[in-house]
């Protein structure tokens, strides 16, 4: 129930991942309308099954009321499907905060995990992928944290993009070490400990260029460089779009390249890759934008099959005790 | 001496800004071989002069032998000039990490400035223009700095722009009063007091689409801001070339958009607004990239221009007075 045009993309984004094979969806939301736009749609014989929900969370609801009757809350009732086993995944595209919260309320963290992350994947200009995390669970993060994250999102790329050694690097602003802020310089020799690929400092202009594929940064800066890319995005797009509708040859000019212009539009969407996952809850959880379309939908479906099937919360688990970090209390006395 | 194609761009910019009647232009660097290059460029009739500086600072020098040795160096010359008054103001396309130091150690920060800062200015799709400021100067910063932030970055953009009262953001992860970190949740009522048309809390797509004239961010924040915008529009570029060159019907619409989207990359490209300002310094110093063409060099000079004429100092000395601001350490311990 959660993108601004809940329930439509929600539903059929649902259908064409059932169609597609990607996975057995239940829909968490009111159970009447749903089964009527179920009919509507003539999906009827697809595997999708509704589990009712009466209510969503909205902005202003408080934490604690929706906690108290989280049986009728959608959100706590897909993470509950997680909990109890009966789901092996779940997609909200919900107020990231209240999707956050609830879901880390109601799944608890893995083994070794003090705090969840979100990871984005941002297309690259070589046409590979870039994860950034963390893009807003935690401000104000630990160096631990960010060696956390390193484990986390890099275990996540091998899995999903089938990369062996992705490159992981620290978002700082230059690539020298001395280059930094105090959370930057003092992350950086836990990290070179890791037993990964790492890469050092990199900058903003890395998220795009494909030098990197794994990307850790402070929840503050990694939510502010998110923002900033869908507000360059979203800029771009509206002054091309005055530029090919402002003189009568632009927009000849455009009918001929419309075709190879869309390539260019799936390159830089983010909806090819689903949502982000929130890594470190003891379940799969991908969060999608609020905006997300029916293929943004269908695409994090895929996403949190694979993330099912590859088993990346116990490669997390066991990736973290190898680098030594079931204390991250240890870590951080170590480090200093 | 300071661009990728020093010193080309420098003396095209010169002569063009010279020309555009914009002001008298000192050149320093080798004497000889800019005579050389300023005869073969037929503009000895021109307003420029050249004062000489043998050396220019390299990635690899050291800071103590450059101030040992600063008569020798260009950007230690060049600010000395500003320091004695024979010179209104000075433009560097060289290391920002140099320019900064020694323009600062040379000329001294303004009565009531603690932090100086680099201020940055983006296009908006709104065809106006948003100055995000510190974009590297300084990282960790205190509250008490990005309120000086916003003071100076007000006036330079009340001078510069003509707005009478710019709005003043701060730059966060949600609009909210409680959404942001430690350092933004603590700015946010010494912001509040302060004599300008704050706006509250920004987003980062807020950069891009007129809602703000001026946000305030840590250096850190502010600088993998501005490389995210600088990598994303590269991506961008490149992937459209691509898109236009991948086929026959795609190259012809290009040709027949090209002059829209012509205008288009005008207005998109930071050249249009020259260097970056380095505020709170006792005297007008704007910070070129290292890859500015002569178009970007010669706008450099115009805003230094007008930054001298417009008086921007002398007013941001009155305006922190007026904010009471005249003793940062006397603001962070009342704010806490």
């Amino acid at each position: 129930m959660g993108t601004d045009s809940a329930p439509e993309a929600e539903l059929e984004g649902a259908i064409q991942a059932a169609r597609a094979g990607y996975a057995e969806v239940l829909l968490v939301g009111p159970q009447d309308r749903l089964s009527r736009e179920l009919v509507q749609r003539k999906a009827q014989g697809l595997p999708i099954e509704i589990i009712h929900a009466s209510k969503a969370v909205s902005m202003g609801d408080k934490a604690t009321k929706v906690l108290r009757q989280r049986r009728d809350y959608s959100i706590c009732v897909t993470a509950s499907l997680v909990h109890e086993g009966k789901a092996d995944g779940m997609i909200s595209a919900g107020n990231t905060g209240a999707v956050m919260a609830f879901t880390k309320h109601e799944l608890g963290a893995l083994e070794g995990v003090d705090r969840p992350a979100i990871a984005q994947v941002f297309p690259t200009s070589k046409g590979t992928a870039a994860v950034l995390l963390d893009v807003g669970a935690n401000v104000d993060c630990k160096p631990h944290h960010l060696v956390e994250f390193a484990v986390m999102g890099e275990t996540y790329y091998r899995v999903i993009f089938g990369v062996e050694r992705p490159r992981v690097g620290l978002l700082s602003i230059g690539q020298e070490e001395h280059k930094g802020n105090e959370l930057t310089r003092e992350a950086l020799p836990l990290l070179k400990q890791l037993p990964l690929n790492y890469i050092g400092n990199v900058e903003g202009r890395d998220l795009y260029n494909g030098r990197v594929e794994v990307i850790v940064c402070d929840g503050f800066i990694g939510n502010v460089a998110l923002k900033i890319s869908e507000g360059l995005i979203e800029a771009v797009s509206s002054l091309l779009r005055e530029a090919f509708t402002s003189t009568l040859s632009s927009k000849v000019g455009y009918m001929l390249a419309r075709k190879a212009l869309q390539g260019f539009k799936k390159r830089v969407d983010y909806s090819e890759y689903g949502g982000a996952p929130l890594l470190g809850v003891k379940g799969v959880c991908i969060i999608c934008h609020g905006g997300s379309n029916p293929t943004a939908i269908k695409n994090a479906i895929r996403v949190a099959a694979e993330f099912s099937d590859g088993k990346v919360n116990e490669k997390i688990e066991r990736d973290l005790a190898a680098a030594s970090l079931g204390n991250p209390k240890g870590i951080e006395s170590s480090g200093h």
